[in-house]
């Protein structure tokens, strides 16, 4: 029945107070307030629906988009929206051109324009009189900018660049928002100046003409095709670019680093090309928060339906068991759900982190860059990789059903697992922490390491020290915690370091132990989210139960990794196998302690039933008879008999297939 | 360029006859012919092109796969095909009504009817002319037969069942063909006799007019909407179907087993009820080598683009490293080419344990039966889980073109992953492992155990050996893997039932330790697959280096196991941390072993271009122009500038939003 909610009695089981921990989730009555506003906004604003979108084909649902976009854009100059314009477009929940033009042209410009050049671009940017995307990664080239092979010739006759893509596989590929709207771009290429290369570096081109969009000359554009999923990325104009000596004015390089004057003279200016790595941290940390986002609606429609769902164990005719009574449900679900958690408040910390960096780069102060680098480098891996398998668990936990795409998650894992390839392969940018970690290692005796590594200056008595553990409470105890952890990345990194010793040539070392580097990255990244979330519990969170309920949060998220890899723990001695057990013991214990708070866990979340997207995750509970409305809206129930029937069933059953004209 | 082979040199780097291999893959020389034969009929004939598929609606794409299903129904009917339609079916590579026709409903009447009944609808199946599925999963239930609600009451008056769905969630919910397609069903539903409920039986019902198709008198019959991925499983038409006191004769329910006379009393035939086991063991086979079909396509595509892919390490300007030269990727990848072998190998043997039972049961011998069945329902499960994984792993592999529709992969996955829920939910089934397991172990008191619980006679010594190997070499020893295997399941099935037999109630202690007696069951399963592949590697197989190349991936295989859950092999005390490090140590050079037969080890599936349906996974490694070549055919490049643009773009660059019409 509409009006009703079947999730009632769950909801009274909370021990803690909910509008208090939706609170915590936000980070501020501020942000939870403003976050409500937008999400309400979209909710109920019949522009955005968004179920059809699975069902249309590629040309309308690009087209819908573009509708949304206009859309939302209108809203946002209407409303006069700042701050809350990026929380509109998040909960518009369409990749659209507009995510590029946002998020990765106008910082670009802003990172490495000059004063003169911004002024120039980032007015027509901000209001939307170009519309711009970010063109690196070519057909032949991913992660390696140094091996891009698009060029830009400097010449000096005209003062101009030449923009050239001299090959097949240097075709801009993959771009966001570049196949089919963006008028301009920020493309990366290689700098030539009188013949020798200088760098890859950055230069706005226009692609588009202002007036009827049509390509310019010498330019070939378009959209690389269909990607994973229904709607998914599809939505988004992932393009293709070729050059055929474009010609562009040499003010249109981004000159902030490197400067190319009229004469062909190539100049540094004083600017720190540190600088970039501040921009990573940036981009990194919103990678971050996404996570537990995408992580959170997966769980959220996974526990909610986990309420409704019922299988087997009826006693007497009695109703079937709710499947999130059972042990087997439990023990993958309140680990995901946990880890929501633990990624959004290691997202709130990355986010101090990038402002703590922002600072001592404008002091000058480049000390702490290589670990805030390594640190974000590793937390957007670990993070991503565990959201990207959390949310395709989540499917699984909601049994058949979740294969529906009404179901949200098929689209969810869809539009989410590129987040594990882009901005840095997740296995490359282990390779980068473990880099860091072996160096952090082998500088001991005269570098005291600093931020996320300062565990590593106690080396000596991580190596010794054993776990004192000695009942199944004996875990609840964050001490205990941590310094397992601590003991085991530490142990784990040392140990590489040694192996790698053992090498002549350590660049082969490397190459040859890069399997156990990369599980020695993990193991340091763990130790991070899991010591993050025990520092967030040392601050002072208002509510009834809130804390507490974070407290055992905490303890599920540390000890499932434990129990999960325990035999990073085992092998390194640190814990013996019985204190393993009583680990696996407790999370036992707490998985009956989370099951009466599920719900109100995920309602804390505070999504609107319009971003989640999801009959199986709806907060009123009324799974069956919506799922049974939706399926009629398919196009094929449009007739009873479906079409083809005559042409390619009714010659099959009558026997008639010989003749027939297929 | 067309006609080259890029990969030539890396075929010329392999250690071991390809012809043989293929060979040894397909079974036998004939098996390889025929299925080499049907591949090649359906990848020459135009009318089974599949690459437009994924940009298609869902009306035009189910008409798309009736086209097909028909086109191969005539080439069946034309080439008189007999044991060769299955091949055919699978190469045509989409899901269709006639999976369900010939791999469900007809099997259903032969297992299930009586001669009369399979007299009467065998002929009529068998011809197509009606055309059936599968009807037991209901809106609100899966796995639970016991909870299905639709009702077939006996009418003693008319000698009719009266077919009723009488609610909501009885409503039967995806059932494959059932939707838009099927005439008839094979319906399962709780049989009511004189108001007493007598068990869940099928029952054959019509749905549509065998001349215009229309739903009969009664029956609500259609699509339940769109599933995960672009083309994928959205080719087939699983339905939702209610009755409204729908009546059959009595002569229509499956009385194999238990009979309904015309005076409505309930007699149980002499024919085992065991048999529906035989039957289960039969399907689960099937799935198992469905498993080893998909991972190995999986794996093809991923090797053959690891091996044309390039990633830095360009030195002095040169060619950048082959993806597939680093040890992260072969640890990914090679583990995983390893377990399509296995599963391939663990299939047949399921084939002849299949054989095996049924002639037990034909002999009233029952002794095997239990055993057989965990042993299937696990081997489901372990290899479903990996191999879904495992695609979309080798997605990964490919870096960001694998979440291209053109690579292949999103599709292979979306089309995969329900085999991880139907027949058996995966972790519904490992409970059902650990169950026998746990009696098996309680039992060793008094009753042998056999097949593939037999170690568990050798407990006691299982409990207390521990491992000899004192070398990373010491690891290539068929012997001493198998006895780390046999000891680790050993000692955690014991360690479980330990653990149960402190509870007062088992079935309490069974649901709180359910995680543990899963994982328990997970290690039994292995160590079937592995002890599998080693007793394949003990017969003759012919061909130069054939045997010697299997050999390395079963090592690859069972190492890769032993160091993945090292957790459990060091906790159950069976090992020691060094000698867990040795065996990873000879992981490490068996990747560089495998390295040189990649290429020719994937090409041994013998797969072609279309089954394969990849230009990532292209034979000749030509894939960039290809992947180029294909963007310009998305319908989003027929124009120029995109559908939508004067509406909801250029007024944005007009600044003219404000007077737009949205």
């Amino acid at each position: 029945m509409e009006g009703v909610d079947y999730l009632s009695d769950e909801r009274q089981k909370a021990q803690f107070d909910v509008e208090a921990m939706k609170v915590a989730w936000a980070g501020s009555p501020q942000a939870l307030q403003l976050s409500n506003r937008m999400a309400n906004l979209v909710a109920n604003d019949p522009a955005f629906e968004k179920f059809t979108r699975p069902m249309m084909g590629r040309k309308e649902l690009l087209k819908n988009t573009l509708r949304k976009a206009a859309h939302g854009w209108k809203l946002i100059v209407d409303l006069r929206l700042t701050e809350e314009a990026k929380w509109l477009r998040l909960y518009i929940d369409e990749p659209a051109y507009t995510d590029l033009h946002w998020g990765m042209f106008i910082p670009a410009i802003e990172g490495q324009g000059t004063e003169e050049q911004k002024k120039k671009w980032l007015p027509l940017a901000q209001k939307m009189q170009i519309i711009g995307c970010y063109a690196q990664t070519e057909l032949g080239h991913g992660s390696n900018v140094q091996g891009l092979e698009t060029t830009a010739t400097f010449d000096p006759q005209t003062d101009e660049f030449v923009m050239h893509s001299p090959t097949l596989t240097s075709s801009k590929w993959w771009p966001g928002g570049l196949g089919k709207v963006s008028t301009h771009a920020v493309v990366y290429a290689r700098l030539i100046v009188a013949g020798e290369f200088h760098g890859v570096h950055g230069f706005i081109v226009q692609l588009r003409s202002l007036d009827d969009h049509s390509p310019l000359a010498g330019i070939t554009v378009g959209d690389i095709g269909m990607k994973f999923g229904n709607g998914a990325y599809n939505t988004m104009d992932n393009g293709v670019l070729r050059f055929d000596h474009v010609r562009i004015p040499r003010n249109q390089m981004l000159m902030r680093v490197t400067q190319v004057t009229k004469e062909g003279k190539i100049m540094q200016s004083n600017v720190p090309r540190q600088l970039i790595y501040g921009t990573m941290v940036y981009v990194r940390q919103t990678i971050v928060a996404d996570a537990s986002k995408a992580l959170s609606r997966a769980v959220c429609i996974a526990t909610r339906y986990s309420a409704v769902r019922r299988q087997f164990g009826s006693r007497d005719g009695g109703p079937e068991t709710q499947v999130i009574d059972y042990k087997t449900q439990q023990s993958r679900l309140f680990p995901l759900l946990a880890s929501a958690y633990a990624f959004r408040f290691v997202g709130d910390w990355l986010k101090w982190l990038y402002m703590d960096v922002k600072e001592r780069l404008a002091a000058n102060d480049f000390s702490t860059l290589p670990e805030a680098h390594a640190c974000t480098a590793g937390l957007k891996s670990i993070t991503t990789t565990a959201t990207a398998d959390g949310i395709e668990e989540c499917r699984k936990l909601c049994g058949g059903h979740g294969y529906l795409v009404s179901s949200g998650l098929p689209e969810l894992f869809a539009v989410y697992i590129p987040a594990c390839t882009y901005e840095g392969d997740n296995v490359v940018l282990l390779l980068q922490v473990a880099r860091f970690l072996v160096k952090t290692v082998s500088e001991l005796g005269y570098k005291k390491p600093v931020g996320t590594t300062a565990y590593m200056g106690r080396v000596a008595s991580l190596m010794q020290n054993n776990c004192a553990v000695q009942t199944a409470e004996g875990w609840l105890n964050p001490g205990a915690i941590v310094e397992a952890f601590e003991s085991r990345a530490a142990r784990m990194a040392v140990r590489c370091g040694r192996q790698l010793a053992e090498f002549e040539n350590p660049e082969e070392g490397f190459a040859e132990l890069s399997v156990d580097l990369v599980e020695a990255a993990v193991a340091h990244c763990q130790l991070i989210v899991v010591s993050k979330f025990i520092e967030k519990l040392q601050q002072d969170i208002p509510g009834k139960g809130v804390k507490q309920t974070l407290e055992m949060l905490c303890y599920v998220y540390a000890l499932f990794l434990l129990h999960k890899h325990q035999g990073d723990f085992l092998a390194t001695g640190y814990l013996t196998p019985k204190q393993a057990s009583l680990a696996n013991d407790q999370l036992r214990t707490l998985y009956s302690k989370v099951r009466p708070n599920a719900i109100a866990l995920v309602d804390s979340f505070n999504y609107t039933d319009h971003y989640l997207g999801s009959i199986l995750g709806r907060y009123d509970g009324n799974v069956y008879p919506k799922l049974y409305e939706a399926a009629w809206k398919d196009p094929l129930n449009d007739s009873d008999v479906v079409d083809g029937f005559p042409e390619y069933v009714q010659p099959i059953l009558k026997q008639k297939l010989r003749t027939a004209k297929l």
